[in-house]
């Protein structure tokens, strides 16, 4: 509303000819509102929603927002089975979904017939309505929004067992947003463009940031390496976060667009790649660093409202490799069996601030464990330099044990991507009798390139100690990755027996 | 120190020839926190400061966050006996000034002797000491900040009576930095030109911007048109605060500067004038558009943390005079006979939010009589036309009624101003048996230009409403102004007697 009210004419969002200004959106979001009103959604409700990114996605965001109910951002990928478990969990009213996930929605309203289910019309673009012929209820919506009420419910899958929802609250949102611009800069004609799934946090925060920001979007409904390079240059795009995969498959098309022997490049209006979803290899980083593209590395999770940790731009080639440093209002530490560690000592990431989740939903006990004084236990491993610049080395549940050594699956796989004819690279531990873990690796090749493992287990050897050289390298076709494209190390074992 | 740590050899200040990186800032605010602490002031004391702008001043704010004691920033044109009033008022604990007001620090301390006194040092530009001679106590800082904690004491004269003393929060000064930064953009490479008092809302907040951005500031110990003209081209200022007459007499030197007929301007990397300190006439802003000089219209008042409303940029000529849209966290009503006013229908302006003062430091009834509801009284009148922009008219206190019709001295003051031989203009009203008030004018004219009072009557008589027109207009040598440069309408009258 206040964005519509400050810019009502500037461009809210794009999704390919659909153009709406933040006036209209603000239109949609108030009509989609009068309409939940109308299902009966009112304060509290958890609202389930289950769509790709679109223009609806974010008028339902903001719709629930003025009713005062609460997001639960359904991971498209997720089984019916999966599903039914996640709305029972979360004790969800009522389930959104756009008509691509219309089928899968039906099947889950046969097993939890309770639950309230409607569609967001495709065609909302360009009719008026989010919702066909569903009359919109006379009622005031709300103008003013508590920072300590839950925004959303997000779902996360930890390290172990079932996943939990993480409280995102409006004032996780607003603090990261400010936070966000003092270290990456601000500027009004900012264009961001929103590759990554609303359903996780790096794309829910970015539809926050823009009604907080009045800054446009463009939004992609899926990753596609040459659209996002062509939106880039067509739609003036100045920001967009992408995690390591993406942005190496969007050089590869780059290259191919270029038909040359120059890496290509970007326009200078490309001013923040902003890199997250794990540890960047470093093969990318230097090659980004040739073609002056100006990527930010963060690292940030759900419980943190996505970026945490930043590395400020003039810092990009001097700290290469590093996530940088906290944003202003988060605090960090890391921690070696509990206790402060010493710089460049090895330990658990803590983080505490205003942007960090105050729990899990329904969850007590997970909260009493993710939260200590306080502060997060974000379950990464890390270490500070002597300047105090965090470098992210693992999910503590990725690390390999070999014979008493720590062994850090990102630091096999930077080298394992410095190989000319490696496109991307995983490695785990596997159960081994003598040394209790070994490392073993994962690569899918580059198109048309060609390598054996000798050649490649040599390559590593000249590069590694020989407890970090992986006992075997498996050629495979595509490596496990979640929706946003970040790498499952705990699901390569299954390439194991395929 | 977070800036300190984030942008260790980012320019934090310059000042003539002195420049200190946010290292060095850091540094010297920890030196003089822990000889303040020697002196022994502790958390909750109120600690005054008498001294222009410089780099020591800078460094006392911050080192007093450190010990969490309170600033209460003394104008430098008070007299011994308002000085002594007002830090009786506030119970000071410790006054602290530079050399240029060390003779009346020391009256002041023969009338209050229970108050410790220590002389910042102007040799700590090149010294790493603030205060000369004096130890350091071994004590811890403090490095997290309550935002409900008071920063500041910050004594406005308000409209009637013995002036009181806003309480400023470290909230009020975050919700102002991020909000302004999202209001008028914040890029990297900003550097703000401090040439408005630092001991008034307008510099303290500047000073805090600049340590949550990181950002750069230039200052100026005292505004002076050429040099401020000077720094813009030379210092690569992007920023700058000032008031109308500020700005008035930058754009005469500049042209003095040019020697042309071309109207001067300025280089492109000033990218924004935040124009404060009550309604600017049109005849400037108009000039201004003609030059391109990318002003920002600005309504702001002590006890809402300086800006509260902002004219984006883009809405610069088409909503020229009006003082814009409230900022993202600030609601903004106004109020008719305590009821909420229609569109263009004018009335006192009320502000709520995370910027608005708490109240007024041992003050009850004040608070209680400016703060309704949680809505401050802000004692000035304007309207909101149909768009919801805000068009600040006077103080009410400044409000004339002749004859039953609400009279706006800036009204006049604006027409005055459009006249070529003008340079400055001033309406109050006078006490007439007739109509009740009447208004009359003061102007100084433009160097070398020469008019008479009947032509101005003239010229006055084509643009305004017979009841607007100034029953006299008196050529003055100058205009009562305060020490932010903005006009003293109340003491206009005095100027009849002279």
């Amino acid at each position: 509303m206040r964005a519509a009210e400050s810019r009502p004419t500037h461009l809210a969002l794009r999704y390919g000819p659909v153009r709406w200004s933040f006036a209209e959106l603000n239109q949609r979001v108030q009509r989609l509102a009068r309409q939940l009103a109308t299902m009966g959604v009112k304060s509290g409700d958890r609202v389930a929603l289950l769509a790709q990114n679109s223009p609806q996605f974010v008028a339902c965001v903001h719709a629930l927002t003025r009713l005062g109910a609460i997001l639960v951002p359904l991971n498209v990928r997720l089984t019916k089975d999966e599903l039914c478990w996640q709305l029972s969990d979360v004790r969800a009213a009522v389930l959104l979904h756009d008509a691509a996930y219309a089928s899968i929605a039906a099947e889950v309203g046969g097993v939890l017939p309770a639950i309230t289910r409607a569609t967001l019309d495709d065609e909302a673009a360009t009719d008026e309505l989010v919702i066909s012929h569903l009359p919109e209820a006379e009622i005031a919506l709300r103008t003013l929004i508590d920072l300590d009420a839950t925004q959303a419910i997000m779902y996360t899958s930890g390290t172990t067992g079932h996943p939990k929802g993480a409280i995102i609250t409006y004032g996780m949102q607003w603090w990261s947003a400010t936070a966000s611009a003092l270290n990456l800069g601000y500027q009004r004609d900012d264009c961001w463009l929103a590759c990554l799934p609303f359903f996780h946090i790096g794309g829910l925060s970015l539809l926050m940031k823009s009604v907080i920001y009045g800054m446009s979007i463009v939004i992609h409904s899926k990753f596609d390496a040459t659209a996002v390079n062509r939106s880039i240059v067509e739609d003036r795009v100045t920001m967009i976060s992408v995690v390591a995969v993406m942005l190496q498959r969007m050089l590869v098309a780059l290259d191919e667009e270029q038909h040359g022997d120059v890496p290509g490049r970007y326009p200078a209006t490309l001013r923040c790649v902003l890199l997250g979803g794990g540890p960047a290899p470093l093969p990318l980083l230097e090659d980004c660093a040739r073609r002056a593209i100006p990527v930010v590395q963060t690292y940030g999770l759900t419980e943190a409202c996505s970026q945490a940790v930043t590395l400020a731009p003039e810092d990009a080639l001097r700290k290469l490799g590093s996530a940088g440093r906290p944003l202003l209002p988060v605090q960090l530490q890391i921690r070696h069996e509990d206790q402060p560690a010493a710089p460049n000592e090895v330990g658990e990431i803590y983080l505490q601030g205003p942007t960090i989740t105050p729990g899990y939903a329904d969850r007590p006990e997970a909260t009493v464990k993710a939260l200590r004084d306080g502060w997060l236990a974000t379950g990464d491993l890390g270490y500070l330099d002597s300047e105090g610049y965090l470098y992210v080395l693992d999910r503590r549940a990725d690390l390999i044990i070999s014979g008493g050594e720590n062994v850090y699956p990102a630091e096999i796989e930077s080298v394992l991507l410095a190989h000319p004819a490696v496109a991307e690279a995983g490695v785990c531990g596997m159960a081994d009798t003598h040394w209790g873990q070994v490392p073993i690796g994962f690569v899918v090749l580059q198109a048309g390139s060609s390598v054996d493992e000798q050649k490649l287990k040599e390559y590593v050897a000249q590069r590694l100690a020989r407890y970090k050289q992986p006992r075997a390298i498996h050629i495979v076709r595509q490596l496990p990755r979640n929706s946003s494209g970040k790498l499952l190390r705990r699901e390569l074992p299954k390439l194991l027996s395929e």
